[in-house]
């Protein structure tokens, strides 16, 4: 089994999010032997955004690249092949300023791709048979469906449209989130949460 | 009149949402005499995603900063100074993936600061008396509310809600708009929105 563990938080042990992703982890290891885990630390070596190269690269046809257009679109090819390989993906995400950090839009931007994750114009997900574990961490609550902060809330809504799109289905426990003073308790929810995965 | 133009897109002359600040600009400086433009390029020279020492120095209380927390923001300090400069934002702003360009987010990571342009614990926005104008570029439509794909839109309502928190009142003109073959037509309202400015 192929995990893939990315960090978005650009702190260290100072990160609710780092916390929770790697008490989840350690307890997927504690349960499975046949682990194979990857990690991607996007906010300690954040990947590039993209770049006016990559795009001309990236909407052309692959039959019809040059080698410029090949190399604008390496490592995006990497970062792909990384998720791809993925049966389990667990992500740690920080809210800023009502949405993700830069550093994790920017890796969203490497890995939505056209004929590699998804295909257009149909919009069908390529990035399918995987489940993607959401840990997120939060200042403040009251974000949740139904809750005053709601639609100041573009975290984990727009993971599900935007994981969506590639084909990968989520999950997130609104239990397992970092608020200032319950970390502890976020930790053994996200053991618990890592339990689950069979 | 203090003029700050942001262009966020990563792409040059194929660029639409540059196309339209362009437009708009160029049609305020038309109209008006005493304009003074600032311009930011955060496609091109994109700004730095804030990282644990901008974090640490930025919460912390100013009369406690050491040498090194004070560097640690100064670039961000100097952007906040631009901003709060100015009298009218012009920002262009590409939709990416449901959502913002990266770049354009690690410049709001960077200019949304407690204590510069709102205070805490009250949320009471400092970059008050000024006006923003945000022209959009989309790849497709129905992202306007009531349209199908509004609840997939993380480009304009983000804005409102970041953009509001700091005390900036924004314009947005969904005709003003562009898609995939009306940049002509985009470029004629934007110039017509730049119009309105007294």
């Amino acid at each position: 089994m192929n995990i893939l563990h990315i960090d978005s938080s650009p702190r260290g042990e100072r990160s609710h999010s780092r916390a929770l992703t790697h008490a989840f982890v350690e307890q997927l290891k504690a349960s499975h032997s046949d682990l194979s885990v990857s990690y991607r630390d996007l906010g300690h070596a954040p990947v590039p955004h993209v770049d006016e190269a990559w795009i001309k690269s990236a909407y052309s046809d692959p039959s019809e690249r040059t080698d410029v257009d090949k190399q604008a679109i390496a490592f995006s090819d990497e970062l792909v092949d990384e998720l791809l390989a993925a049966d389990i993906i667990v992500l740690g995400a920080p809210m800023y300023n009502f949405s993700i950090p830069s550093t994790l839009k920017a890796y969203i931007d490497q890995v939505v791709r056209v004929g590699r994750t998804f295909t257009y114009p149909d919009y069908e997900g390529l990035a399918t048979g995987k489940k993607m574990f959401i840990l997120c961490a939060r200042g403040g609550g009251g974000y949740a469906p139904g809750e005053p902060m709601h639609d100041s809330n573009f975290q984990d809504p727009y993971f599900k449209t935007i994981f969506g799109l590639i084909g990968i289905s989520y999950v997130y426990d609104e239990k397992t989130l970092s608020g200032q003073d319950d970390l502890d308790a976020s930790k053994a929810e996200a053991r618990e949460l890592a339990g689950t995965v069979a």
